[in-house]
């Protein structure tokens, strides 16, 4: 017998953000797979098993998990966020069209979350109120050229830019690489929105122009959202200032 | 005493993908605001004012709950999907920004939600599992040769494609401008996803390769991913077929 496989999507941490459809499907699995720290986020079940990885393990993962479903288990992956969106969710479909056969008859359900990026963008009013582009800032699996040519095209059309994976121990030059970039395409005054772990301890939240980006204000758990040159920044007496992207826009928008 | 307005994404349509977070929110307010179709989805309080608008009447809306507010009103304002993707947080914060003075007292809060896109993406697998953009396709408050811009610049660069309000009574042939232009940019066997109703009644999803993507499969409510040269499609006996970006790409990815 086939069991089943369910990709599920945590949201940006606060529990108060995970679905409810995602919390039921948490509960019905029989074995709960994912890296530790998203793990930990998931209220224990008495009988229910997990298999805590490492980060950037995630082949080999959704492999150990097909393979107790393909046996016949009810089997969960989480990921932080949306499964879909730099999540989970695509290592589990190439493993999928890569594996052996037994892979392609187990039942896959993929349960979406909210991705960090709506989080941070509700913090400070609607800065992807417009058209705009989710783009990974990391070279792991990509070549950083392609990354640039990115970055270009969506400034260059007027796309508001969403960058996840900003920065690590790893990677410490790109994203002033790709602040310098921007910052010969769109206006100084380009609002920049640093946000990490919203909803949780230790949540941080800031806006700063363009010209004032310092790649030393994100770390691994940032999401960027770096504006177009239509978006405003509306200040307010006492309260933190509003950006966001006006609905409406013209052909001179960059 | 100035009262509050939150803005809330009540996310695709199924109630179980309603956060939490929203839930409280909506329970929490004096008075809804919201286009009629939207309110209908939330559960009645007794006591609480619900006022229903037209679709396409967001700024004078967002000025009719920001002077309930200013008045001192607990106040909210519904959005489907994510309020911050094409939804209501914009039209508040231009209101805010263009309007009295007393409307920038008002404390502000928007509650993020489940946009289309991550729905329907999570229907077919991951399509959105790499880079991608976000746009729409509606030529109301922004030109066409814009929008064309940017469908050229993100279908160049190898973004996967999330088309929002692709089609309409008022806008009949822009989606096929939008299909030909893709075709001349993109392999014929991309990947095209039409998305709509997720999680309701009526819920309608299909994959067809972007040769053969048919505007009539749209309308108002369908939301559409048109995949990169990069995007796989995954063919599984007596399953429907998984559609996903892959987490690699080289420099070629178109």
């Amino acid at each position: 017998m086939t069991g089943s496989i369910a990709v599920i999507g945590l949201g940006p941490g606060h529990p108060d953000q995970v679905t409810p459809e995602a919390s039921r499907a948490l509960t019905a699995a029989d074995e709960l797979f994912g890296y530790g720290l998203y793990l930990e986020r998931v209220p224990e079940r008495p009988g229910q098993l997990r298999h805590a990885s490492d980060n950037r393990q995630e082949l080999s993962r959704a492999g150990a998990a097909l393979d107790r479903a393909a046996a016949g288990t009810s089997v969960a992956i989480v990921s932080g966020g949306d499964a879909g969106v730099f999540g989970m969710a695509a290592a589990v479909c190439e493993a999928i069209e890569e594996g052996p056969p037994a892979w392609r008859a187990v039942e896959l359900r993929v349960v979406p979350g909210l991705t960090a990026v709506l989080a941070v963008a509700a913090r400070v009013g609607a800065p992807l109120g417009h058209d705009f582009c989710v783009l990974s800032l990391s070279d792991n699996l990509k070549p950083w050229t392609l990354v640039e040519r990115r970055l270009a095209a969506a400034a260059e059309a007027g796309f508001v830019l969403a960058l996840y994976n900003p920065i690590s121990r790893a990677r410490p030059w790109q994203l002033g690489r790709a602040f310098a970039l921007l910052t010969e395409r769109l206006p100084a005054t380009t609002p920049v929105v640093f946000g990490s772990h919203i909803g949780r301890t230790g949540e941080h939240v800031s806006v700063v122009p363009l010209a004032e980006a310092d790649p030393a204000a994100a770390d691994m758990s940032t999401c960027i959202i770096v504006g177009s040159a239509a978006s405003r920044t509306v200040w307010r007496p006492g309260l933190p200032p509003l950006v966001y992207a006006p609905r409406a826009a013209s052909e001179t928008s960059r």
